[in-house]
């Protein structure tokens, strides 16, 4: 999600994001075929795919979502993100539901091209409480280019630096001395080393025999031959170091290149190379310092064979284990592991612990929480040629997950017990176990908004449905929240379920599970009409690995119900389903009939129940003017 | 010698450097008083004071000797010095008589604004066979200011990096990435980190056990609280590395803050913090690996109270000493120390061994030998606002000296038993001890033609002579050698005994040796009618301390005699004393008539010997216009 394509991006939108936005869209016919869409006007398909509740600067492109913080202050949460190849831009959010960009036009708060960064400025992460009690940010400092696994690494290209928060955090100047992490640790042979991740946590100043309090951060990367790692640094010296001096602690979490979790793909592949790594602890509620470690980064690996500066295959992964002191050296060893979203254009998560005593947790009466924003890259790390300029933006981040330890009692059998995105909590005489994995949900706040405020609400009649039935009625624009439960008889292999949506007489998606594959598939091979004549429009299909467990039911064992949460924003589709999977994807659909939402129930009959669609989502940036 | 001096002046001479050199000397009246210089037309003071003999740019200011080596494939030698605040320049030259500067103008070599050295550029050494056997020179690349050893040192602001010739050196080409030594070491609170000197040297190799002909590298500087030190750092991995990884050793050689070798003052103070650390190993015929280790190091101090950015002397020191293993890791231990010149514009000395095989060796059938530069610094370390648009250039180098282990067979007494710049190297039955000393000539090539191509030699009657007599004939210029044998029949307190040269009726320089302080004295009080309308015109007098040890004689015991070389090169005045003593000053001596010498004979009958002038010197740059 960097490297090449970040930079050539920058030229085009240093363009445009001068200009004001000025919508041509009403010449578009959307009832018509989609022309090759590079030959229209500059901005006129900006409302086309834009979504209204997400994460996205006014115009331009978006990078990885990083920087977040809750500004002791003001009690603001700020949603940091790459912008334009630049820099970074955000926002303010008192809610999670609408956010006011820091700057005008979304203008970045940081910018590359100083002494440390001539380059680029790349991911970083927040101290709230850092030089005077300021919010201070560690960032990487790039100054040399390639950076990418698959080629050698240039000596001194990415350096971690700091920054402080001026201005209520609408400018972060930097500190006018050099990194305060010059290179990656001696002699060892990196192949990236990069968005530090800062943390406090008690467990580690005890592991260490730190001061209670210390601050940590991880750096992403891993090293040619070896493979992916996250790399552990402590602040050292007291106070009056102003976070200048950072002790190499080792090497936190280490895998070998080109492995997995496990073969059987429930959590992807360690790859080569761990880029935006985030460290955090949970419990069943949310964040506790003293709770389950967990991580989620970026893992890029390649199929065979490796092409320098092309292959890049790229995974969200999370990682939940235990950390021990192995000859001296404080390590990582995952219990589970998993995918905190399958969606091929889902990346580059970014988290951040956020307090009770936060303006919108203290609004609506969350506990502590780690919530966490993904990005969708709108150009697939750039190797899409999409119509830029027409648009007049590219990608977006995925709406804010809370995240959590979750629970569930499963019949103790071989689907419990298999090596996956799960570990044994408790094992129970009645022939269950309770098993934890990671609980991602869409942060209470906007979907609560998105329920609420709805424009319309639709509740669909479930039962037994064939496929293909159409739903009685459809929602009336691309903008909603669907929910729906399913209902497995067996777990046939034959059998398929799901819904189709954005569905007309041209275009359909149809988002299903299937037992013979244990997987969420996102079929998007009909999805947009508009790859007729754009090449860039990816219908290749998504899915995920999902296991729906053998649960007790009132009379003896049945299959887990497959409860859905389908959030359309224009081009956006995030999929979640029983708060452990997430996929996202851009949907591309043209005709503006493509609207219909139909059933999908092959293979056996399955019971359709809590069917309902909440139409309009919430307009999460009220103050923009366009 | 750098931190605001060097770019204050900076943007005076990038204008001044683009334009010829006019000299409109003709219009000064050196008969009559000098009036306000400043005055004068651009250039007009070109001449006045210019040496003919020794290393200097065509133009512009001069800083620190550095970047010297033999080129492998031509085995010429080449000179570098600092120039200009931007960046460095140099000559080479077959012979240390005559040079060629590398670039038309002495334009710079390499030049500060790149990604490494936003700032500066400060000094660097050369290893010889670099990469792909290409000259490669380490350098300090900066990044921030300030850099004192009085104020907080600013993280970053000194990085080692590297450059690689192209051109037969004409070009140093930095490489595509960032420094290679990209910090101090960990957690060291520096006072300077500058002035990478490379070495190998098989003593260390066994040491340390490492692969004979390791490249290593010490860094000066020091820490804040502790003192002056000189960092060590060895190259890591293999010839595929490209010198890219050092590893820290340690400390090789550290003091404490504000001590000396001696408080009776034969080898100044080490400060506060160390400069221009080089590292050369000697024997009784110049250099030799296997021999006694040696380094030179520039040390910067402060009379009390230290005034931050403000305070700072400095001393051009050397030590002799032993290498040893404490507590793992390497340590030097003087055994010797002293000044390597007590002039106090006399500073940053840069030396490079030069093998028997190099061109100028082969032609006059030199050793190995380590040959030092030092600097003479012309506005005094930039506090002195002298003329330099009228001059037009400022500062030199000194000539090069040849190091080497000399030694001295005295009566074993108190004098030679004090801890001073010297040691006790064997202990005889008849009541003498053998000295070794630190010897320091002026190279062989350049003394010998001054001698031969002299375009007059005056020999001047010596023996008993009274004081304030001129010499029967003076020389016709301001630029000569002249020698001279001082014999003393006694040490007494009272007596002081030398030469007045540059002397006439208005000015006269007094050079001459004293008991009573055992010091060797350039009294410039007299020196310079220009500072009545010109204060920058430094008239302090210069000292340093000699002893003149007892030594057999033919009867009994008698005082060693004092054998004088001094170079007078228009304003540049070397004082050479018995192979182990030098001073060097700047006299600005205004009047044509300034030319007579005279004798200075005081307290006690003295005798003079080999009184000898060689006239003219030689035309150190025949190649240039001007």
């Amino acid at each position: 999600m960097r490297g090449m394509y970040k930079h050539a991006s920058v030229a085009l939108f240093a363009k445009l994001a001068t200009g004001h936005i000025i919508s041509h869209q009403a010449s578009i016919d959307y009832a018509g075929a989609p022309p090759n869409l590079s030959t229209l006007a500059n901005f006129s398909l900006f409302q086309t795919w834009r979504p209204r509740s997400h994460v996205l600067p006014a115009f331009g492109q978006i990078g990885d979502p990083c920087m977040h913080y809750t500004d002791p202050q003001t009690g603001l949460f700020h949603v940091g993100y790459l912008y334009n190849g630049t820099g970074a831009s955000g926002a303010t959010t008192e809610d999670f539901v609408t956010y006011t960009d820091l700057n005008n036009k979304s203008a970045n708060f940081i910018v590359a091209g100083g002494k440390n960064d001539p380059v680029a400025v790349f991911d970083g992460s927040v101290i709230e409480r850092g030089i005077n009690g300021t919010p201070t940010l560690l960032y990487t400092s790039v100054s040399y280019l390639p950076i990418q696994w698959t080629v050698a690494y240039v000596k001194g290209s990415e350096t971690q630096s700091l920054a402080i928060a001026r201005d209520d955090g609408r400018n972060f100047t930097k500190l006018e001395h050099g990194p305060v992490i010059p290179s990656p640790p001696f002699a060892v042979n990196v192949t990236g080393f990069r968005d530090p991740f800062v943390f406090q946590n008690p467990q580690v100043d005890s592991l260490l025999k730190k001061t209670n309090g210390t601050e940590y951060t991880i750096i992403s990367g891993g090293t040619h031959g070896g493979g992916p790692s996250l790399f552990l640094y402590a602040h050292y010296g007291d106070e009056s170091d102003n976070f200048k001096t950072w002790e190499y602690i080792g090497e936190w979490w280490h895998e070998k290149a080109n492995t997995t979790w496990t073969e059987a793909g429930w959590a992807g592949r360690w790859g080569f190379n761990f880029e935006v790594g985030n460290y955090f602890a949970l419990d069943k509620d949310g964040y506790n310092p003293q709770g389950e470690i967990f991580t989620t980064v970026g893992a890029e690996w390649s199929f065979d064979p490796i092409v320098p500066q092309v292959s890049d295959n790229r995974e969200m992964l999370w990682a939940a284990g235990k950390q021990s002191i192995v000859n001296g050296s404080i390590k990582f060893e995952p219990t589970m592991a998993g995918s905190l979203d399958a969606g091929r254009s889902a990346y580059a998560a970014a988290g951040k612990a956020v307090a009770s005593s936060s303006r919108a947790s203290q609004k609506s009466g969350a506990p502590d929480r780690f919530l966490t924003y993904l990005w969708l890259t709108g150009d697939f790390y750039g190797t899409l040629n999409t119509p830029k300029a027409q648009q007049n933006w590219t990608g977006s981040l995925l709406l804010p997950r809370e995240l959590r330890v979750g629970c569930l009692n499963v019949i103790d059998n071989e689907l419990a017990r298999e090596r996956g995105a799960w570990r044994i909590d408790a094992e129970h005489d009645n022939g269950t176990v309770t098993l934890a994995t990671l609980h991602q949900k869409i942060a209470r706040e906007p979907l609560a908004a998105f329920k609420s405020n709805a424009n319309a609400v639709i509740t669909q009649a479930g039962g037994l449905r064939s496929s293909g039935a159409t739903f009685d009625r459809s929602p009336s624009s691309k903008h909603y929240v669907l929910s729906a439960s399913i209902t497995f008889p067996s777990r046939s292999n034959c059998t398929m379920a799901g819904l189709e949506i954005l569905s007309g007489d041209l275009e359909t998606t149809r988002i299903y599970y299937q037992f013979s594959n244990e997987s969420l598939i996102v079929d998007r091979s009909r999805s947009s009409a508009a790859v007729a004549t754009n090449d860039w429009v990816m219908t290749e299909t998504e899915s995920g690995k999902l296991r729906l467990f053998d649960v007790p039911g009132v009379i003896g064992t049945k299959v887990e119900t497959l409860d859905l949460t389908i959030v359309v924003d224009g081009g956006i589709v995030e999929v979640h389903v029983n708060d452990r999977f997430a996929l996202s994807t851009w949907i591309w659909s043209w005709y503006e009939d493509s609207k219909n939402i139909r059933f999908i129930a092959e293979g056996s009959e399955v019971e359709f129940g809590n069917v309902t669609i909440w139409e309009g989502l919430i307009d999460a940036w009220p103050e923009r003017s366009t």
